[in-house]
């Protein structure tokens, strides 16, 4: 058993990873992190818990203590729920003191040598690892993974880039009010309501997706080369985001080969049979009336993104439309994490 | 006063209908019909009102008759919500009987010679009335107008039709669940979940739209050359449907031409001045998470179109976003056949 | 015309106030308070407008001031949308200053020379009024409304308690969203779920309620002598309260009798016709499943409460049973106070 | 492993039997029915499955057969979901074959020897059974569960009715949606919206609380003695039935006494260690804002009832109130037939 802990394990994305470690055969929890508020509670104490499943036996009476390396003893990997702000700070510390830090935080996906990855997309990018310990004299490292959206988004476009020719993606996206954390969106906004408006969010999906399929060459990253164009939206929905994505290729295609495509996609965590691996990756289901997200967000544990009315363009051949749905708190996020520590415990 | 009938006066459009006509200056209701199962009792006693309004007084003891023009009597015009596979029996007896029958059933809208109308858009194609009545001999005639998120979505298309080149238009929708009537969508479908399919809304997006942008010459409709792709969703609100619109020009434009060609645009309603005409259709938001359908759906009683979040795609130049919300019910369906018949009224 | 300002004008109490007064024949709005962070903006520059009606133009261009009397010239009434805690510094301060106060804050509510008045139910309750100006050497003075559930339940009570002899009455609500303002309930908290705690809620209707059916001799209130006993839950409803209340009188009696009494019931806003009166105070709806929050919140321009349900308890013939709805950010809220002002306006 | 069938396996109720049956350590599937429609289909391809975890492997190849005992064979126990006329017939005519018939529906529970259960209320009533076939002259029998809404809160009257001396109930009920199967509730009559009213419930809840909580003696069954009084109203939640209870004693009583009373329960399912019992049956929450039906309905497995907000009436010292949340598909259906059968199939 890997000892594990959670940074900033009291806040809606804290609580997903102790829910998903609570019985992870590899990595026990032994440190939990929160704000000086917090610290020097019980867990149970410290958390005003929102998950409706119990806390686990593990957690519950770990005694929090201060985001700082110092108080987090014989831990090898932490997973970092904090505020982007706080994780900017704090991240590159828990690496310096040797730890692998699996973030879920914006902060440092975008620093050159920092590697945002998917598993089933692009673990190749670990390499950045090495190239990032040395730049940085750290005998830890930091991981990240992309934004909620992006991953359920991207997940679905890699086995398609790798067999097509794509130009140009539009996605619209109704997602989950989980994203936004526990008092993220008022009731007042959502209630017969939706909000077309999401701060930073399309700029990420339009940025991470590119750089996720992107080819690293000596430690030098190129974006992959099309066009992303988000439009995202909140809608009353506790969990799972839903995309409505519309793909030009620069060829004609047959439907039946992008499902096959879709539907056959292994990665690596399929591959090496990771632990938190969905199997398979992507679903993909003919009612017309589906994906849902209250039932289709669970898919494999959360981890498992489903697509659906997968078809043609009417109009243009080049084009072609499906939906997606993935769980942004446990796949698009949580669930990232913990399978990026499962990756680089087993291959690095 | 103009004597109007409502044709399915009981359902959840006849009842926009009626309240929408309850204190119209010109038009008075003087006949309602519905199913044989209505037939002879006061309106208020064979409806079960959905409205948050009163039903207004002039129709609450009108006698509900049979759907038949024998039982219509002195009426010039009705306004049929009728589901479609009765009124593509029932409303060729109105216009033979004389009347003129403002639809808003999907039966007649794809006749070649029955004009399917915006007046903002294309009151020109009134002129296919003549023809119409000519062919089959009628006295009275049939118009129809589009379905809800057609008429939302090519409000705001016409001015950017008119003074840019469209090359492709994809839509991804959130609608309303009034637009499936009182009963259409069960709440175990829509409490946090969401419904990515409405059956025959993409195809009608796909099709109304470039006819009513389209050119009638010598009485033959060439609809506009573009492609539109659709995606549809229903969503957990209750009245106003919410688009999310992605345009691809043939040329580069400006961000601020657009929202001024949006903000100015009249149409004939607004230059004639009709009851029913808002002022102005397109009303322009500059916040950032507006057009939401809770506070916008109202606007100018229900019958403008509210934009939101006008801005560029991030990666091509020529492709612009936007975010719309209109009134499904009212200016998607009730409304819409309404102003039709005010225009028709003012004009020939 | 009477000047008027409103206290606390940019929360979402302050823009029901606004709403309300906008288009009022006797009150004019000449002055808007709000936070040091607001004064010095125009109001439609200050606020975040939360209705879906438009901001009234009479107070778009008002210029928002400190709550501090000493800003607010040449007004005769304040109407007070303050948070408790303000309101309990600067209501005095305002009636010191000449003015009156018609407040929604519950701050001074419990002073025994501040009258908590429902126009309909306790209008001899204004005797206090002198008594206060009195015993606090004001030239104005303050006049409090209930809590938004109590004056919904008081409101049905008052006309039974008149007839009947009431031994205890229990009450379990479903209340709105917008009662805790805009940011007050998460949205994680109501979708798909309620909350069953209203901090303070349950306490203020087992008190209030008796309060104002309470007898008022020589300036000493008596509260009415029988039990309240309330449970209060939060639903996803936006506004509009929905009340189950069980009754047990000390006497057998008939549910006709009961029903006559709630449907005849006149208050003096009806008998002096005042502008903001509902006609009739109580509606009593048949239908079995009336009243609704949706359907049922506004009657009245969302004056009235709406009772259905009106039936005997199955084994105890001296209880009865209803459901009622009202709006509470209007009739429980800026409506009451508004009533409360044009009650003294007319008849001190 | 005893082999078992389920009456009406498409609709919601019949979903859940399977969902819980399909991993049961006793219980094997062996035979499902449904109406004509379906017979002679595979269960996956019969059903449209509304719940969000899989359909269970060994459901999904069954061929789906008509309601009928011919076509049911080598099977010891069916469950019945089978709507309420449906069942009126056709659960003795399974009994009759020599079937033990575990009823969800209402038809038989009224007849005076079919014995209504809660496995930890009354067992002592199965009793019944043994009459039952003597009567009727069958060598199978008929056991009913209650209805959901009664099966919550009575679980919690029964350690209450033991150690106190009850004298009148009143509830009122805020219900899931999925109490009325998956197109029992439109999405319009619960967006914004709540009913106060569903069909039968009170009566239900009136009748059936004081029958479980009776004396059976010599066959003959004399109902508990006291009032009940149930306000039933429908909310926007998916699973979990909520409930505001008062409770009059005859005498008064400590809050503490009554918590302990709740908490240490135990019935004979948890004596039995029965595969279904929650351990412990009634969950006691501290916190002020518990119970809530998203975070508390799948506690046990959704086979525990919570309880919070124990507390005393303020105006009455005989009167207690609290809050429930039971989960109204497990616990209050499929899961109550269940734990009825495991009972049986253990003491009988």
């Amino acid at each position: 058993m890997v000892n594990v802990g959670v940074l900033g394990a009291t806040g809606m994305v804290g609580q997903r990873f102790i829910e998903l470690l609570g019985d992870h055969p590899d990595f026990e929890i032994t440190a939990l992190t929160a704000s000086k508020r917090s610290a020097g509670k019980r867990y149970e104490d410290a958390v005003t818990w929102y998950l409706d499943s119990p806390i686990p036996e593990v957690a519950r009476d770990i005694k929090v203590v201060d985001t700082d390396p110092a108080e987090v003893k014989d831990v090898e990997i932490v997973f970092s729920a904090l505020p982007a702000d706080i994780a900017l700070n704090v991240e590159p510390k828990f690496a310096e003191a040797g730890m692998t830090v699996a973030s879920n935080a914006a902060a440092m996906r975008m620093e050159p040598d920092v590697p945002l990855v998917i598993p089933e997309v692009n673990p190749e990018h670990l390499e950045l690892l090495e190239i990032q310990q040395k730049n940085r004299g750290w005998e830890g490292s930091i991981v990240t993974n992309p934004n909620c959206s992006t991953i359920a988004l991207t997940m679905t476009l890699k086995p398609l880039y790798d067999e097509f020719d794509i130009e140009r993606v539009y996605v619209s996206t109704m997602q989950a009010v989980s994203g936004a954390g526990y008092d993220g969106v008022p009731s007042m906004a959502i209630v017969d309501n939706l909000v077309p408006f999401i701060g930073g969010e399309e700029e990420k999906m339009e940025t991470e997706t590119l750089e996720l399929l992107g080819d690293l060459e000596d430690g030098v990253l190129t974006p992959a080369n099309f066009g992303v164009s988000a439009s995202c939206h909140r809608v009353a929905v506790v969990d799972g985001h839903t995309e409505a994505v519309f793909i030009e290729f620069a060829d004609d295609f047959e439907v039946d080969d992008v499902e096959k495509s879709l539907r056959e996609f292994q990665g690596m965590p399929q591959k090496l049979d990771l632990y938190s691996a969905p199997q398979p990756p992507i679903i993909v289901r003919e009612e017309d009336n589906r994906p849902q997200p209250r039932m289709d967000r669970n898919a494999e544990k959360g981890m498992a993104v489903t697509v659906g009315r997968i078809r043609k363009d009417a109009a243009f051949d080049k084009s072609l439309r499906y939906v997606l749905v993935g769980h942004n708190t446990i796949r698009g996020a949580a669930g990232a994490s913990i399978l990026n520590a499962e990756l680089i415990n087993e291959i690095m």
